[in-house]
């Protein structure tokens, strides 16, 4: 069994949000997929670890904006690295309530807006699989491809948040010496040893300063 | 309501396989995800007009074969756009039997292959979601990368199988003349008007001939 190979999967990338007594909610998935055309229903999966988890559950309803290659690195640094327990993810991005059922939604930012009403579920272990129909789906003024998780990984150079179902610790565990961010998990795989690096150097994904990293192995 | 928004969703391609009396049987699906990591599982939809869907109820098991942009027009066509009822999608292929479960796999064609054991499904309507515990997974020794339903479309200018999950009738409507493949319902978008293509020109897709296109508009 090599579990890389599990990593050849393409995946899509979205902020999964919901509202809890008027507050908005969200997280970072890559794990969503339509799964019927009539009537359009799409599936989605998230850690029973995500704060966004218990709100699903309770409001029944979930908003997917669609990241794209030219998606900010804050919404993910924010959306895919903090949790909404200690965190408003919303106060520094510009949201808006879809039309259709009142989920926060991120135009500005996103190529397509989704909002689903949830019909039904499935416990999945660490995880619950939520079903959604559609309810309204928009495209966004912003004209740009998807970001796929290859495309995070590679030119973005992101690892994935611990709760992903992709997650897999110490990925790069060929690395003789692995400098890990505490914030995010990221692992640093840049060809100047990080010792090297300024002091002014952050975290690629979360942003997080050079001195929050740690030496692992 | 904009259901073109849903086609921004990203999505890898795959052959979904099983058996039934020790026969082959597959289809191809672009929805496949991993949602847990420890254990990893994997879910799939699965249309119920699928021949294959039968025979997933009853085998509980699948294989995964993750095509790639190098994989043949067709191992597509075959097991894309025919149905195992009438035809043995395998006979002009070499495969395997996973060392695990027995599931058919096709690792010339493909970087990677998986094979699940099904723990759970949901009924979601035309579909239904299949949740499999990976049992054994392997990269093959072709190098390539996945091929995406965007590369599919935008590349390999491939419609969407009819039972497809993101299968929308007559995708092509801004077209003026619409020509569509009595098979595989593809919908012809090239410059060249249809009628000044030669006869030897055959459907991209399935392979079908000139003739065999069908004018809808």
């Amino acid at each position: 069994m090599d579990i890389t190979s599990l990593f050849k999967m393409s995946y899509g990338m979205y902020v999964l949000t919901t509202t809890e007594e008027d507050k908005p909610y969200g997280c970072i998935i890559n794990t969503a997929f339509q799964i019927t055309a009539e009537p359009a229903k799409i599936a989605v999966s998230c850690s029973k670890d995500n704060y966004t988890f218990e709100r699903l559950l309770e409001s029944k309803k979930f908003g997917l904006s669609v990241i794209c290659e030219d998606t900010p690195q804050e919404i993910i640094s924010v959306f895919g690295y903090s949790s909404g327990k200690d965190t408003d993810k919303f106060k520094d991005f510009n949201y808006i309530l879809g039309e259709n059922l009142s989920v926060p939604l991120l135009p500005e930012y996103t190529i397509a807006t989704i909002e689903c009403r949830i019909v039904d579920f499935l416990d999945v272990g660490t995880h619950t699989i939520f079903i959604g129909k559609v309810e309204d789906c928009k495209n966004t003024i912003v004209k740009s491809n998807q970001m796929t998780y290859q495309y995070f990984h590679q030119v973005r150079k992101g690892a994935a948040p611990k709760n992903a179902p992709t997650y897999v610790e110490n990925r790069s565990a060929d690395l003789k010496e692995l400098w890990e961010c505490s914030l995010c998990k990221y692992h640093y795989d840049g060809d100047t040893p990080f010792e090297d690096l300024p002091d002014t150097w952050v975290c690629p994904v979360c942003g997080a300063e050079k001195s929050l990293f740690e030496k692992k192995s």
